[in-house]
């Protein structure tokens, strides 16, 4: 089951720095600054989770998915190359990215119960460990972040984190409910690519 | 004194909820935009508060205050519904508005006190509860934040904040202090919606 | 080695709240605003730093800092009155900047190295300290900080940090390898002021 975790979380980071370099490169940032987005959109959701529960960021104290989130980095510095940055809303980004964000809300639930945080506490980190990154990315663009106005993308983080604490709640074990977070999140996060499902306005 | 303080973190809760939820509302947000920039608003303060002192916020670990906000932006929905948004500069939410950032200020006036910040890390602790939650909300959405170029908002924080701290000095009890802080905010803010009070630019 | 630094953190200071006053003075906030700016300039980035390893912030515990980044706040005012605000691009400003930006670049990686951080963490929290502060900033006035798209502003902090990991590594004691850092950033900014590098685009 680590296994399963440890490669959604790899295929996450990859993706996230992937489209968050291309971000930056498509608003013509220099190469620190794409460097910094595609960094930030892949470990920023998981330093604001762990600086709200009083850790030092896991980003900053290992070395394992910095490497990964470099890696993603570079490939979008290749892949702006060969093929200009019309793929970031291709499926070969958006379904990796799909896995990076069920497999950091399910990191963000666990962290969240094994906090002691309150349900509400839960989903928040949940969502926010999900879609923190890119939110920060957007924010220093000046853009308002792209899951407060369109697409059916935070929410599948927050019912995934509901159904964590549903299934914690009823005594399954948090390792595996984490797992069964993730799975509600893809499953959820597919059908809404792939049915075009929005939220209302009001 | 602590059912005063209740009542009143309690309408500034819900009016902070409020008009953070018609904010955006009014930017054309989704349903999910909507709470969370009504959320943020009202329980975002606080949790800035709590993170710079290095506390896990109170808003992730309880859910007295989170259910009072969910309240404030059900609330949003209905009357964004039933009058238009038109009612953000309305006494109905101004009032209420009112009562929150003295409240808030209160609290991040003792919660600075209790620790052991210096008497400028007290005075922003104050301000930045009170400011923090709407701030957090104008920068989501592109904004800069209204307390920084208009309006005598934020300084009846400042002023309640230097007010209790001064009040603490002279050997007053902390939780007594923070009733006179909350009626210096409410009665600097109040005074300044009645008379159209400005700070100058330079 | 403590005075050479105390008096580089001292003129950082000055110049850094000099500089956030000035552009909040441009953008036409009224004094509370401008006063936001110029101390968050000066004390964001530690205040980033401190929060990120877990620390309640220096600048919210004691009153050092504060006051000398108040005089420049102060500084700022009178300046802005007799010369108007084209003095931000003038060597006047851009010299301390840089001393600055080589003062907090060191505190950062020493705090870093000190929390027993990565040595990606050690220099994701020397660049931070060093332009933290005028990124939140250039965030709240609804900018894309400009570390991220001109200059060759951020990338001496990184080296910086990279140069004191390695002399670390080395066997150098922390103290010492702080001001061989300072050392770097200042020589590398004041050479890309003086022949006004830039980072490609991609």
């Amino acid at each position: 089951m680590v296994d399963a975790f440890g490669a959604m979380n790899a295929i996450g980071l990859v993706a996230f720095a992937l489209a968050g370099s291309l971000k930056g490169a498509d608003a013509d940032l220099d190469l620190f600054g794409i460097a910094v987005l595609g960094m930030l959109t892949a470990l920023g959701g998981g330093i604001l989770r762990d600086t709200l529960v009083g850790r030092v960021p896991v980003a900053l104290r290992t070395t394992g998915d910095v490497a990964i989130a470099l890696a993603g980095v570079a490939l979008a510095l290749v892949l702006a190359r060969l093929l200009g940055s019309r793929l970031r809303t291709h499926a070969v980004v958006q379904l990796p990215d799909a896995v990076g964000l069920a497999a950091f809300a399910a990191t963000g639930a666990l962290v969240g119960v094994r906090a002691a945080l309150s349900p509400f506490g839960v989903v928040v980190l949940a969502t926010l460990t999900g879609v923190g990154g890119g939110s920060i990315a957007d924010l220093l663009l000046g853009r308002v972040p792209s899951v407060l106005h369109e697409d059916f993308y935070a929410t599948p983080a927050v019912i995934g984190g509901v159904a964590f604490w549903l299934t914690v709640r009823a005594g399954v074990a948090s390792g595996r409910a984490a797992l069964g977070c993730a799975v509600v999140v893809l499953g959820l996060r597919l059908l809404a690519l792939r049915y075009d499902w929005r939220l209302p306005t009001i």
